[in-house]
């Protein structure tokens, strides 16, 4: 892993706050947990709320943390004036979403000008144990003159 | 599309039964508007929660209920005494996801014994006009001697 | 499907000589069959060279002429002036590869300044039966200042 | 990344039988450059029949080495008596696919007794220099009574 340049200086109360307005990262109870340029994490806590029918995490909640994780880690590489939407993910679901909490860690694997593409690996956090929960690709775009 | 047999004739009873299990719908606000052998339709209203920090539903938000109507459309077809599991899927999100509600069409493209793909599309409907907000493909696992 | 209309008048001329200088598909023994604006089929008899250790056409040779028909069907909707990349894509195998030929039909979804999105269906042809062999999406990005 | 335990004493021998004949392999000029348990690489030098338009390796030539890595690096975990399927793959392309030859390198993510979920990481090789080409998910299915 190459170690990344952020081009906005104010790049993590940048992704802070874009984070603080994602409503629906607080619909699910989720935080960031980890920033560094090009990586960013994501927790969120088991609840019965995000769960399925065999009460695990959804796979529905256990994604949408997986790509803010991705989406953040682009963003945290962009340059001021900029702003960041996923255009295309995929995503194996190694095991089932079992945990105290759910981490989502995204990193950037290739920067670019328009396309930014990461992954993002999900854990099932039980005491100090994790278990791989899922793995996955993410194609971010660089949108120009959308405040983010 | 060819037409689908279910196997299981308490399919439809079945669906709903464990889709009104999976409280993380609930969550969402989601609910089954189309159910056929190899079909099944969810619907989502617009509300806050589920957006993100432009005001667009979250890709999260839009990619669970994608998923939910592609399982349930690979369950419609399992026999008695199975249960559902996605194991991966891949989605491309089409257009901003803006609308009243969003509709998640979930279709069964090959049913298999162990395997079942499907491909799951998503709409922003606003009156009586659609966008296509997202279309995606999905391998749904059928897990012997798991209650439905 | 929505009808398309080309940006370039000479769109069929463009595919067709650039599909003429991709030495791979001759490699593969691969060729245009259908060409409509936003439509490309492209079609590849069954040789032992494109097989895999059961006799079945490998996954790589169903994928080549499946991207190359997803990408040209991008191009025909393309300004003169600009060329195609894959940016990204997912295949599911829906049947094994058989029959006398293969047939990939590539049709955009969506098509975008930067991102076009195209599914590209491959099916196993022998007489008149046709097998689903695969189905997949594609994300194609235009090029500007690249003659294609 | 943890090691894996084949199941098989004859693994390695096993993929290298199979990888002798898939006849697509040799038609690309690929070739098996490293084994262990659980990961493959497999190497394609550069010739002018596996490039398209722009003279790069064509998504096809460098996405058939990446689904073969995996699927190889799968097999090498099976128990005997099995074969190897891919059911689904997505690959990013990364960068341009340049070099005097591109090299694979499919591991293993997550072994299991229907699927096996791998990764495969494609470089363009020149001199020492490397250049990160493409990266993939890929599902493999374990096939009972085949021989492989």
């Amino acid at each position: 892993m190459t170690a990344f340049e952020p081009r906005d200086p104010l790049w993590e109360e940048r992704v802070r706050r874009s984070f603080a307005r994602q409503p629906f990262m607080g619909h699910l109870g989720a935080s960031l947990s980890h920033l560094a340029p090009g990586e960013v994490d994501i927790e969120m806590p088991h609840r019965s709320e995000l769960t399925q029918q065999h009460g695990f995490f959804h796979a529905g909640s256990t994604t949408s943390i997986a790509d803010s994780a991705a989406g953040y880690a682009a963003l945290s590489l962009y340059p001021a004036g900029t702003g960041v939407l996923s255009t295309e993910f995929k995503i194996n679901l190694l095991n089932p979403g079992k945990g105290e909490k759910l981490v989502a860690r995204g990193r950037v694997i290739k920067p670019g000008r328009t396309l930014t593409i990461c992954r993002s690996d999900v854990y099932g956090v039980t005491g100090d144990r994790e278990i791989h929960v899922a793995t996955g690709l993410f194609s971010m775009i660089c949108l120009e003159g959308v405040e983010d």
